[in-house]
């Protein structure tokens, strides 16, 4: 495994045991728990490069989570190793790669289940609304620099794209049918609390991931009535951060099935309650893939789903 | 000074630093943080007590806590003390009296801050549907006994009262105009967990109340969109256990207001996702009265509610 | 029977019961959560003694915790009572006395599970670098104040050594062999939040004993590959205050084995990673001693340290 090397200055490496609450019924660590690990530990490495010279102090804030496959579930009682390093940096953006395995130190086994490509964005600790200047990272060889500008010019275009493709919301609707999209579309609100937010009061990029998991979890165990896990996530946009006091609302639903997968669109809504100045506004969208698995662990074939509904209704109401 | 001594049998404490995750971002704890503290005493108690003579083991199940006033706010840093009592045992069911303090250990202040009664019911260990007998109190006074038996009576009419209230659930609205019903109403999933339930797996009643409680919260909040803070709450029933492994619904809206308070009704129900035999049930439902507090805690006035509102649907959508 | 009584002056009692996420797999209680309960009661009683008087407010810092033993395990749905007291006052410092006892109060069985001691330092609020004078206790015994200063006087000794001895860290190895110190040698960043700190910033001394014994018992377990639980705790050393924001690395690595148990070392450092005028810092040390367990709870023989490594890394690690 290439990845992230061996604690270099610029690479550190968060490890936890994995609790009950970490994970479902079935006691398979929630997708969403891992994203919050892989967040925390890119958030620590980005602003201590970011603050590694003298000058303006300032934040790293998680601007976007590239694709990213669980390629093994993991278990209560292993422990997650989580280790990231920083592979590029553009003058005002931070590329983090981040690798977790899982060890069941009761076997020895190790296993691979996550690679993630996270972007963050140094937002000035006197004036938050201020993107500053990323001191740039030294590269062991030549083409590492070019490859690195590749993937930023890529996300770029994605990040650009995917801000005009977040009009919709999700809609309640009367009566749903079973296996339709009203049937198992769910959202959940929540206050953000200080435990949420950095020193600077604004909501962690992995607090906002695991919630957005958990209601992709909750749409497709409607839709299958199974025990359900995280497949894949498709890149993540944090288009506009979420402060402390905000009522955020995650509204997840169905908009794809395979044999084997289900395809769930979650919105992230922030709306700051007790500020009447501003308005509600999206604050982050992504794709969940969703697997389904039988009381042994082996993929389930999973309903599809039917075109019809209930009436919709052309604006958010709950 | 010799070392700390240990409890009486029939009484119980718990006391605990309040910390910023209980609190809001004005400082102020949660109502529902109380309450689950309040439940945990009251459960401690009561299960202790059922299971004091041989016999079956039980676990005691909240069934309803009587109406009960926030005296004065809590803040962050404060103790809390929680001393909980039974009061009156009848055949089948238990009384526990809980009183709340707050304490300032840095000025010695000490404030009352809730007094609060509740009721629980012995269930067996083995089968969760057989309510055991309960062992009886010994009553310091005659007339203890009496003035027991009526508040049991009283309570139990006012549960089978409500039972029958019991059909409407919150409705999402078109276009929903401010200070409208539609306007404020929320709702929000939480996926119960292994830290929300008790060894049998059964929710907490104080995990339910909490969740109450920050529903009621978000709706007051979006109606007055200033500092909010618990003034009281209605009797709570608990219609009936949630398990583990069950998506739990809570669903607030503003029924009335007066010149100074908010009153907003939760209904909680329970969709036992995985399990296709059972439906969604109503679980639990009460009453929460909130006040508005400016910024240096002084009530201020409600906006109020207005009849208007968008087009009500028939059944339940998100 | 009458209301709850209230709580004498001099004397604390924090009760909870156990829940599924402070155990392991095995339904152990984790030796860190008793350590951070015993803790929240000691922080509690001295921050109240040390403001019982007029004068500059103040807040009790923890500074050490004597030898402790885990007498016997906990479960989880027991209810842990942890009772404090003041037992000793020199002028700048506090000695509280815990026991814990658990409770079955399914079968009303009870059992002391531990004693400790711990010692507390009244920092200023306004300038949390000055330490302010401790009111004194009044004692029923004359011998008890002499002996206190004995025990004030032989911990104040045995502080200084420690101090020395606290040179290195945890070094990463390349390919370590089993049963060798670097094969199990473990460490965790943490990156501390709201909820870790006290009113003023500082990260409570609870929080800091639960993740040390999380990282020994991690290293514990890869050595054993077997149900491991946490038999004492040597004295904890708390050099140094960690501040919100700081980002806390803990190591932990095999020092010793017997037939019967294993001593992990722990240390604690704190990367104010934000604030670049500040360095790295050793925050606590200390020994944890842990044993190894059966499926059914009895004792096994651990594997012996073995001298032989790998090859080792030249730079701070993991």
């Amino acid at each position: 495994m290439s990845g992230p090397a061996a604690e270099t200055p610029s690479a550190i490496q968060i490890c936890r045991i994995m609790r009950p609450d970490d994970a479902n019924v079935a006691g398979n660590v929630h997708g969403g728990t891992i994203l919050k690990m892989i967040e925390e530990a890119g958030a620590i490495i980005s602003t201590r490069h970011c603050n590694s010279q003298n000058g303006e102090r300032c934040v790293a804030a998680l601007a976007r989570v590239e694709r990213t496959d669980f390629l093994s579930p993991m278990c209560i009682g292993e422990v997650a190793h989580v280790s990231a390093g920083i592979t590029y940096t553009s003058k005002h953006s931070v590329e983090v790669q981040v690798n977790v395995l899982s060890e069941n130190i009761l076997t020895g086994t190790k296993k691979l289940t996550n690679k993630a490509t996270l972007w963050y964005v140094p937002l000035s600790l006197k004036n938050v609304d201020k993107v500053l200047e990323v001191p740039p990272v030294v590269y062991s060889r030549q083409e590492q620099e070019e490859e690195g500008r590749k993937r930023y010019e890529a996300q770029k275009l994605e990040r650009m794209e995917t801000k005009w493709r977040n009009g919709d919301i999700v809609q309640p609707v009367l009566n749903p049918e079973p296996n339709t999209v009203s049937y198992s579309q769910s959202s959940l609100i929540h206050l953000v609390g200080p435990s949420d937010c950095t020193l600077h009061g604004f909501v962690h990029g992995g607090v906002t991931m695991k919630l957005m998991d958990e209601v992709a979890g909750i749409v497709a165990a409607r839709h299958c009535k199974t025990n359900i896990v995280t497949a894949s996530v498709d890149a993540i946009n944090f288009h506009d951060k979420i402060r402390k006091g905000c009522v955020i609302t995650i509204s997840g639903r169905m908009t794809f099935t395979s044999n084997k997968s289900m395809e769930i669109e979650v919105l992230v809504d922030a709306d700051p309650v007790v500020d009447n100045s501003q308005k509600r506004y999206r604050a982050a969208s992504a794709f969940f893939t969703y697997v389904s698995l039988s009381q042994e662990g082996k993929p389930l074939p999973v309903p599809q789903l039917v075109p019809g509904c209930g009436k919709p209704l052309q604006s958010p109401g709950t």
